[in-house]
């Protein structure tokens, strides 16, 4: 059993009664009559929580240490009367015009120099002192005005940090990464060394030579871009403190920010996690993707993940099409529902949209929201009212946890180091990996949680490590202990490669891992564009491989597939290592979904779990109550499912026994007896 | 019948004889033996009228204040002897190097913040107080000099405004924007409501807050950059003013400058017809399109309508291949002469090229000229010198007009807005609508005017709406107007969606053309990429969609295809709508050229027209003189086809009745009796 | 026999017994004892000569004027006790972060005028007075100290010169610009003729009103970017040479700087063949290029061209895959061999890698090495002391030379001129095609020279010009006396169009060489994107022509192909003409690699040649010594092959009579009785 399972004292959560629902609510673009359908509007659907403030920076504080206050008294007036709570953002992800002209080298600089404008959002250096000060000015007025609101019941700090923009190429940040580095390195030797200067003569002699990995002739230090970046996500984090302390000098309530889990790559959630009070996350489906709910549930379960396995927030999601991608695909009839049952089945106490109602101007007049531009004689407002009811009847569920056998390793820093330039081939993404094998898992039926590789994953059937390029020495320790003790450990390719600072380890290539897995890897044998190769597994089955093939070099893995053309023909696609307990096995490829199910398949037995035996894009999840468990079912599917939970539907009331269907499209949210303790799990 | 066709003053027109023809004659590149050989050969083509200057200033005004007219005296003196006309140039596209070097901040920048440096041509800024001042020192200078020259029968201002570049984030720029803003909207209230800076906290306390949409870590607030387009087009239309009247003070001639309407996109010519004493225009065939006659059509019918349906100028079209495309197709035999009867026959009385004689050096050296590298033993040269005796023989058809009974509606405005970012889908493309249904009432051999939403549309039988996506309250009114009073509207799908800001009009999508139309559009539905989903006509017909489908919200209109795949089955496709005398046609999706053939058939029942009946590709256009029609007949196909004009071809001398054929290539001007008035037109 | 094949003074050679082999050695990035197992295992591999201290500027001067050269001390004393000797680099291609902390304005600035930043390497102004300088200074310190170390053998300028970056447009390189061209042009008034500014009114009154061809609105001024690159190719020569004479002072070794021939091309090799001692080359393969081996020809005949004839080093290649491709393809077992017995066969004396020991950090972790990350105990570390074994035994090779019969004409100004934009069209590649009829000879099994058209040509049976656009008069006045002296000369399209100010001779296209080709071309007809047409080669062989077609006057020569269909149907595809003793061929279209081999065998026959009738990629090239020649046969295909050589294969020792197999894969290298003076060739 994992260790975040067993929560010692209650998760901090808003005084909201039952499942939050709601939205961002931007009322500052309407007039006030409109604000009184408004709250209207709120009642029939059912919300109970909606976000305030986000973007209003420039409306409260009109001018340098001028507050006017009054517009939002007499909203959060409006909205306590009607029963509705707040949570209140600070608007520092957008400060106003009046600033940037103000303190123009405040401003963000892109890695060409440029120095960004105004007119869109989030253009300020995290590293410059007005901004800073300006934003716990802000939050302290703010939190001194509103802490004992009874409206308020949440503090909602910033917004997405790192998006549009995180890293900063400005003097301004320069200086701070001299600072940090110098905080991490202590000396200018430690980091020549960590940095491998010596190589194209990049040694520093003095902490002001170094600057931002900006525009150069060719590739920069890797090592340095590496802590760019951990550097970029600390000064976001301090940003962050520097609010979170602010308001918490006033205010009670619990104090977040919204993350973008798997979908923004600025900042490194699992330290994120640690300095929130409550995590929330924001999430939109890929519109290109066909099956946008298995990149949903990845992120849902890493946001789960994040959250120690508690309750989340989803802070927002849409009720249709979003307005930023090439082609914005609205929603299907039903869809919405489905997506907010997935989310709620996968640990997320509170469903919210971006945004209640539809603007009318600005650059997002295109995303949907809950009162669309049609008004509420429309699909999408229909929806919205039974989605509100739906959610009012499984208020119980509240609280209840999701508990998996399996773990993906999720490490920022990895993905980072594997997409600088110059890796061996660029067909080799670290993101699709993650989303390879997470889609298997998916489409087997099984729960899945994302953890940190430093984690104790003692409590997991099996680990995955789709992508585990960087792995430091002591990770890779921990993923060796994890299978002697009796785990079940799958690695793919071009896993730990590179320790912390992006220095190939010592010994070669996988070789901390070399234990696990009883085997190194003497050299990548990338594939030429678009090349597909052949494997056999040792039952015969045929695979396809793509991108890599690599010369292993065996150190007591058993091979169960074996390359049968291309450069690699005769090596080893993938292998089984026994050590202690446990067994660790690898995947010297790329294999497709597909290809990745016989392989799977194999190591479930090792690991004592078996797929669901549901027909794909049926998705069942439980949720853990104290004296009851709570079932989800979802069918993603064109034709109705036939599903065996015994129980009662809180959604249709119906008492469900035996073998019973679940039609094309449909929902069900099944209060049944708690599982067997250890037990399917 | 339209307003503009009846002419109530003739136009201003240069004193040449008969239908102009010539092309730029840039001699500075050349000694002055070439200068002598040039001249007998203009007089062996049969050339009136070469423009002059285009890109002299700095062999004029060689330093600043310093000028030296003596080369360019004795050019026009050596024209005007050999009986050959000038358009004289103004040279101010492209200032001298020693503009520069005086005044470097005078550099138009770009969007990244870089300044345009010298080397190509036209980087200074429009928004420079010493440009403007140098530009109408200048223009005074030269008209000054050559108001009386006999050569002298035109003045052509710069060359082509905006072309290579018309936006300028310069400082200057940003300047002259905000006291356009403050011109425009007064109060920075009404600016803030307009932008809608509510949202994403972009309100403006300060005009001088305001910047350019230069270079943002997300997208700029749309109205901003709507507006900025409409602040460059103002300021160039400004330095165009300028000089100008700088001319006029001296000059007693017509005054233009070349347009590239439908070629370059930041200029609103329809604001621009209204400066110039006779709209002239330049035009160059998409090489990569192997029916480039289609755009040169469309080119030339929005050209005559920018010119009120008068005469116009074609002042630049290419011989053969032009340098600038990615592969500079040649022109067939023969192919120049159907381009520029199409051009004549689409209202051009002048016929002129870019250039007279092909430069050895220099950006353009590959493009074609009419006396080529080659020299005169050419196929170039001898169709050059076939051109001009044909266009000797045409000098009646000089005023003729064409008239149209369709209209399809052409708002630049609506274009910029639909492309600026963070739209529905990609793939909905305004150019690319515009130009498949003018392609097919060109295919449907059907004589097409381009015409502004807010003009006055009573004399045509059919308007189409292709790309209305921008379209005030006022201009949708306007057609509903039009509608009702019995005229046929085609809308196509993503039109009547904002008002002159980019504002969601009130009321949802297409509100304000629902009475025409008999309907409102609840969502958008795009399609991922490549998607081809089905539709069916009510008489059966299958046609296949891509791009959209729609949530249509039928009030009133009859659905007349429907989807019968993708996520809109069931949805209408095409819907007609019955309002007053007229007819209100909506087609909510994006169907081919191909697909558009059996709609369009349909929507011509309802406006009493009807296609030519002629093979495609076989162009036929009717210029009506004032007792006499002329019918200019092209031929593009590789094959020989059946006409039945009856009356002279002026071209070959050719008396013609009944049935006769026009070969392969072909083509004829036939002078014939007029047709009855208010019949067939 | 041509010009440079008969030695008239023995090159100056490092001095190493036998082949040189070895590699770049990086030992800063490494601890003294992993130095120690160095030596010991070069001693294993049979290394005699390492590159030292390419990259280690800041660890010597540690800080301005501070210089320490204890470790190198250290390091060059235990290589010549290890019999190792040095090749001794000046590490000027990358300065250290102190110098550009002092020095900022000394860094290169890019085309949108961004200054380049630290982090990778090659940042500098080569017309910074400050770099200059310093390199001067560094290279004088180095040379004083080590001139008379026993361990040197050999000095290293520099590194890949113009990579990552030539081109600097920061003011000092401007400035450095207008000198260099008041030096090449004398007046203002020759400029502006020669660069043609009157077109675009571009004419300069003054030299400091010229800038560099940086951002500007359109396209700039070829004759000026033609200008820019001749100055940074004169700057960076100038950088060299500061650096030469700085050694030439206190030492006598041979001097050379490493080139990239045809993979980079900033720099005008020709030129540079004559300030360099010993000409040496890096080569790396295409990975994408399943063929390697043809590109990697043709860089080798490229470099022993330049090299006079005379033996060459290859100082850099690698013994598997970089790591800066796309996709990093690894070498497959014996390519290594392969490779570099090729580069032996055509004229290298010295095999050196890039690098020594794989490095654990920095940029090129990922490139292989002697020395792989796996260590000793691998595929790569066997072929490596495999490949120094079999180097040991061909010392008798040492200093004899290649002939060709063949030589292809290789012009960097044409290649430069043809690649700027607006040109007919950019599916006319000088590099495909060089690359086309290169590989058409290779794989006929016919030995190459390439040669700049300036050339004595006058030994070679053949000469071909693949992408001659530009062309001088005198140049192609050289070519045509070949062909009147009996040459067969065999031009492709596009060639002989500008001079050497990219301007369109006068005459027309091609007029330049109408005497040696028999026609002109009167004008080009371009294809559309991926079309391809039809032509009949006299004898019925059907060809399928793609990008180009032209509309040629025939001015004596007879037409050998006829295209039949396209735009150009009728038109000559390829002609032949007999001028004086000789032939000129023209192929007026753009044919594949397997197209020309119709055509080049009747070329053949006029130029008395016969491809070798051995199967395609079996590679056999004859180096000529005094007394004896020596034939290296390397078989890339897949299967065994018949050979008929005679002699002793040096590699095996076997004794070859009659008719013997080679291996697939496999290589010798045969000692055999010399070819008859003049016969085969």
């Amino acid at each position: 059993m994992i260790q975040w399972s067993v929560m010692t004292s209650p998760a901090p959560w808003p005084a909201v009664p039952g499942i939050a629902y709601g939205g961002d609510y931007n009322p500052e673009q309407w007039p006030r009559e409109t604000w009184r359908e408004d709250v209207v509007l709120m009642r029939e659907a059912g919300v109970n929580l909606v976000s305030v403030g986000i973007f209003s920076w420039g409306l409260i504080e009109t001018a340098e240490g001028i507050f006017d206050f009054e517009w939002l008294d007499e909203l959060l007036d409006l909205l306590h009367e009607n029963g509705i709570s707040v949570d209140l953002g600070t608007p520092t992800a957008s400060p106003p015009a009046w600033f940037f002209s103000a303190y123009p080298h405040a401003r963000a600089v892109n890695k060409e120099g440029v120095p960004m404008g105004f007119g869109s959002r989030g253009m300020a250096s995290h590293s410059a002192a007005e901004y800073v000060k300006a934003i716990g000015t802000f939050s302290s007025e703010l939190a001194r005005r509103y802490a004992d609101h009874p409206a308020v019941v949440m503090w909602h700090v910033h917004n997405e940090y790192g998006v549009p923009v995180g890293e900063d190429y400005s003097e301004l940040s320069v200086g701070a990464f001299r600072e940090w580095l110098r905080a991490r390195y202590g000396t200018l030797d430690a980091l020549n060394a960590a940095w491998g200067t010596a190589f194209w003569g990049q040694n520093y002699g003095e902490w002001h030579h170094i600057t931002a990995p900006g525009r150069a002739p060719s590739t920069i230090n890797q090592a340095q871009k590496l802590d760019f970046m951990r550097f970029t996500d600390a000064a976001l984090r301090e940003c962050y403190i520097v609010e979170r302390d602010a308001i918490r000098a006033f205010a009670k309530q619990p104090i977040t920010t919204n993350f973008m889990a798997h979908q923004s790559f600025t900042t490194d959630l699992w330290k994120w996690a640690e300095i929130v009070d409550i995590v929330s996350n924001d999430h939109y489906l890929t519109a290109a993707d066909a099956e946008g709910e298995i990149g949903l549930s990845l992120a849902a379960d890493y946001t789960r993940s994040l959250a120690g396995g508690k309750p989340w927030i989803l802070m927002e999601h849409s009720t249709s099409a979003v307005n930023w991608q090439p082609r914005n695909v609205a929603k299907l009839p039903g869809e919405m529902a489905r997506n907010s049952l997935s989310h709620f089945g996968r640990g997320a106490d509170a469903i919210l949209f971006f945004q209640w109602r539809a603007s009318r101007a600005g650059v997002e007049k295109f995303h949907s929201a809950m009162v669309p531009h049609a008004g509420t004689d429309s699909r999408v407002w229909r929806e919205v009212v039974e989605l509100g009811a739906a959610l009012s009847k499984v208020g119980e569920v509240k609280g209840s946890e999701v508990r998996a056998d399996v773990a993906v390793l999720y490490d920022l820093e990895s993905i980072w180091a594997q997409e600088f330039e110059w890796r061996p081939s660029e067909d080799l993404d670290p993101r699709e990996r993650i989303r390879a094998y997470y889609e298997r898992l998916w489409r087997d039926g099984l729960t899945v949680d994302l953890a940190h590789p430093s984690a104790d994953l003692s409590g997991y059937k099996l680990v995955v490590a789709p992508a585990s390029y960087l792995l430091s020495a002591a990770d890779a320790a921990n993923l060796t202990t994890y299978v002697e003790q009796g785990g079940t450990l799958l690695v793919s390719c071009f896993s730990a490669i590179v320790d912390e600072h992006d220095a190939v380890h010592e010994g070669g290539f996988v070789a901390p891992l070399g234990g696990a897995l009883g085997l190194t890897v003497e050299e990548f044998l990338p594939l030429r564009e678009s090349v597909v190769v052949s494997a056999s597994l040792d039952d015969g089955t045929e695979l396809a491989p793509t991108v890599w093939q690599e010369d292993i070099r065996l150190e007591g893995a058993e091979v169960v597939a074996t390359h049968t053309s291309g450069p690699g023909t005769g090596e080893p696609a993938v292998t089984r290592n026994s050590l202690g307990k446990g067994y660790g096995w690898y995947v010297g490829t790329v294999l497709s979904v597909a290809d990745l199910k016989p392989v799977l398949a194999r190591v479930y037995q090792d690991a004592d779990i078996a797929p669901s035996g549901l027909p794909e894009r049926v998705e069942v999840i439980t949720r853990r109550g104290e004296t009851e468990d709570f079932v989800i079912a979802i069918n993603h599917r064109d034709d109705a499912v036939t599903l065996a939970v015994t129980g009662e539907d809180l959604l249709s009331g119906d008492t469900l026994t035996g073998e019973w269907e679940l039609g094309a499209g449909d929902v069900a949210a099944i209060r049944t007896a708690p599982a067997a303790e250890g037990g399917g799990r």
